[in-house]
């Protein structure tokens, strides 16, 4: 079997994420799935940047074992493996400690919806997940994260099609998309919002969320049946 | 009828942008009219600017109909056919939405006059217009956005030919001038502007505005007849 | 007469500034004076870096009048010219908006020695001189700009040869040098000083200032008799 | 006796700092230990990076004294022999005055452990030693300045071998490692999560520090014998 396209991709997009100012040294992972083989290919772990080829990354399966390779897979791999296994439409993963998101996690805050950059990508607060219980932390740590994912979403009735991002609380932003680069531009959406936020807030503590009307235009122009923005495909 | 030069001078504006760190992604678009053709050249929507060319850009005239191009004209077109029929001086327009005019918007204030940076460019703070009604949001919103912002010049007395910038509440910087280099020139004057309020309020919360006379001088400077910053032309 | 070694050098340090990040656009000048002749060599107006070359300096003598050149000389000229003219030790001067020196003159504050980085290079706060009055506003402005540096030091006590740097009251930073690249390289400590009080005052509003026997401690390391920074020259 | 590979790695590591936005001129140094021959090398004082070449790198005993090379090393020199002499685990030391950790600094506060990428290096606060009495500043106050370091270290109970950086108070910040490659990371670390922790309490001021099941969990998985982050060495 050959897994050389996923490979390729996957380590295409690792290397965006140093590129758009997202991860410093190793802190950030990306994965692409093949569903067709039940596998993600993931970046090996604690390899910096600089030195990572194609060949080197790690085929995984949905339980999240080693496929084919010889490196160990990212130490979040199991996280990639839940999201897969239960998201069906999703195609990558991004996770990255990037400097404004990380913020937020560790603030445990949702970073709420203050105008319409944030509503041209999602039309609710970037949710942050509650940092896990200490059963979970203790146990299988990387697969209780993604079930904590899983949870989070479930909790507050969001679909993982419409919003593509979230925050692990005390932790950082996972995101993913039907493409690795669609996950790729939501860590970068992600970092601007959260800086954007974190400045708005600062200049108008008490400065209110999006209104309800503003949210929907947005978030149609460029989503569902009648968006406008971008080319017909 | 050729439209080359308007063509090229908006794809020039364009690739501007990213390089003064004002966009992220197609966050942002550049314009630029030939009022004797009655149309202007704008960017495709969601075309990444390392993949834009001159020959993308897309003609349109003052209703925001498409004249000539194969692609989407930007989504924000219709504002830019508003400002163009309405405001007959201005030969270029650029809508960004960059991180700290944004996060100015996002909290619906007005970008305060400290110092003289920003008095060697205009003479009041830099507006922020309320969000729309909902019936406008509703309707043809990207029309009504070019009408909220002539409203707010309208009743604040504003001079567009004086202040070529403005913020739109809860959404970004727009900016014009007599040529689309002015425009991109403005946004990026905004830009550092909306940086410096935002810094020197962080000092002293309660910092006052510039005084009258430092506006004047400063203006003066540069503007009018007396003005003796720059070359003789 | 030959200037063309005070062109050469003023040329150079204006291009440091927006290679060190401290100019936007056109935002700032450098100036480099030769005493046997009584001129210095100062950037024409308004001139952006990318088209700026040596041979376009301007020659102007202590009262401000241009002595060779066929543009006009930088609008802060005057300014530069009264400190040649009182301080008989500068051989260069450096004007910027640099972000955060200028947001510390917005706020009409002076940058409060915080920690040894400052401590280095002078042993008092960064003096902020106030707004002029009105009358000197209207009058001779940049020339008046000089002499409310001259005023402020005076007032405070302080020796133009050990304090290189001063903030204007809702304008911006203007530093000097033995010679210009020490006027160059006070810029960036200015900003990098104010960037960091301010970050210190963000963590711990009520930070104390550095206290004296550190203040000396570091000065003395690289000033001064029993300096032992640095190479033996 | 040759010193040729730890002059260049000494060198090496100097150059790493501007290049990771660690430094702004001389405004730090590094130094890599030979401890088969008692001698560390550093950098030479006040030589900028850009001239510096390794065979202009310093060779100094634990006492401090240059055993070979003709410039004078770093006038920091003697804290790093301190440390050298007395932690013997250490193969390299680094010094910045980097903006965010310096800032923390400044306010005498340790830098909070909010999140996983503090957890993933250390799993404490990231100490804050006051600053040294008057004596001990007048006195021999590089010397001085690392005994200040083992007495924080010792007053709070702390390994040099786990946590690998410290903050000088009203001063910046000192990182070390077995290699001096560590040290280096620690320094890009240590500026990130001061970053960070200056964000998440600009975001919510009395945000809580990460709770102990998620420190040990994030530390052990990356350092300890059932360690699973980077590859099997």
């Amino acid at each position: 079997m050959s897994y050389k396209s996923i490979k390729r991709a996957a380590y295409e997009a690792n290397m965006q994420l140093p590129e758009l100012g997202l991860v410093l040294f190793t802190f950030g992972n990306a994965s692409v799935v093949d569903r067709s083989k039940g596998v993600f290919a993931i970046k090996p772990s604690g390899v910096p940047y600089k030195d990572l080829r194609a060949k080197d990354m790690v085929i995984v399966d949905f339980e999240g074992k080693t496929v084919k390779g010889k490196m160990r897979p990212s130490s979040d791999t199991k996280t990639h493996a839940v999201l897969y296994k239960h998201w069906e439409d999703i195609g990558g993963i991004v996770h990255t400690h990037s400097t404004y998101g990380t913020a937020w996690a560790q603030a445990q805050k949702d970073i709420p919806i203050m105008g319409t950059t944030h509503a041209d990508h999602l039309t609710v607060d970037i949710p942050c997940a509650p940092p896990m219980s200490d059963e979970m932390i203790k146990g299988n740590y990387e697969r209780a994260t993604g079930f904590q994912i899983l949870k989070e979403f479930e909790k507050r009735g969001l679909s993982y099609q419409e919003v593509e991002m979230i925050l692990l609380g005390n932790h950082a932003p996972f995101t993913w998309g039907k493409t690795v680069n669609k996950a790729v531009y939501n860590s970068a959406v992600l970092e601007e919002c959260a800086k954007m936020a974190y400045l708005s807030l600062g200049i108008r503590p008490l400065a209110p969320r999006l209104k309800e009307t503003l949210i929907q235009k947005h978030y149609e122009r460029k989503h569902g049946p009648d968006s406008y923005y971008g080319q017909v495909e």
